[in-house]
């Protein structure tokens, strides 16, 4: 259910701007508030069930949008790229301080034949 | 006309699949494969003024989409970032294989001195 409302998340995060305006607001009371259906019912002065309906329409609507533009996958796949390239950079960083530590090792050996 | 043509390619890259198919089959006419209204009627048998509607409602379509989603916009920024910080590491690379050269010649010396 947290994944499924997570997911949800994701798309709305993409193609939030393509719902009607109530069930933009219905979807951010029920996943950025996370409200439960009955407390969105309370608030709006609508029926649980509608409130269902709309949550269940709108989930439907944002995985046609991403079926048809995949945008969303997309970035995700750039992210998980760049996750890859950062994880390389971050050992190169490591392995260049390694490399200047022993640098400076060196110096040191050199310095002590001069003195 | 072609920058225009250009910017129409990149929205119809991201958002074309939710014009309609006939709107899809002339913008790919008209950007794709580059033929002018005047080619696109005569290959489809329909009037050029129809041809040229059929174009601009799709440009209207696919602009009404990125100003709602502003989602190319958000990959362009991305790509610019991504252009920079491939420089920075050109740059890094360049550095680097500076500094390596700069150590063959010390190991040389060294060597000099060994002999």
């Amino acid at each position: 259910m947290i994944e499924r409302k997570m997911q949800m998340g994701d798309l709305y995060a993409f193609y939030g701007q393509l719902l009607t305006e109530k069930q933009q607001e219905i979807v951010e009371l029920y996943m950025m508030e996370d409200l439960s259906l009955g407390e969105i019912s309370e608030q709006l002065g609508i029926t649980r069930q509608a409130v269902h309906d709309m949550v269940r329409r709108s989930e439907k609507t944002l995985m046609r949008y991403e079926e048809k533009l995949g945008l969303f996958e997309r970035f995700e796949r750039h992210r998980e790229e760049l996750k890859k390239i950062n994880a390389v950079l971050h050992g190169l960083r490591d392995s260049l301080a390694s490399e200047r530590q022993t640098l400076e090792e060196v110096i040191e050996s050199v310095n002590r034949l001069i003195d």
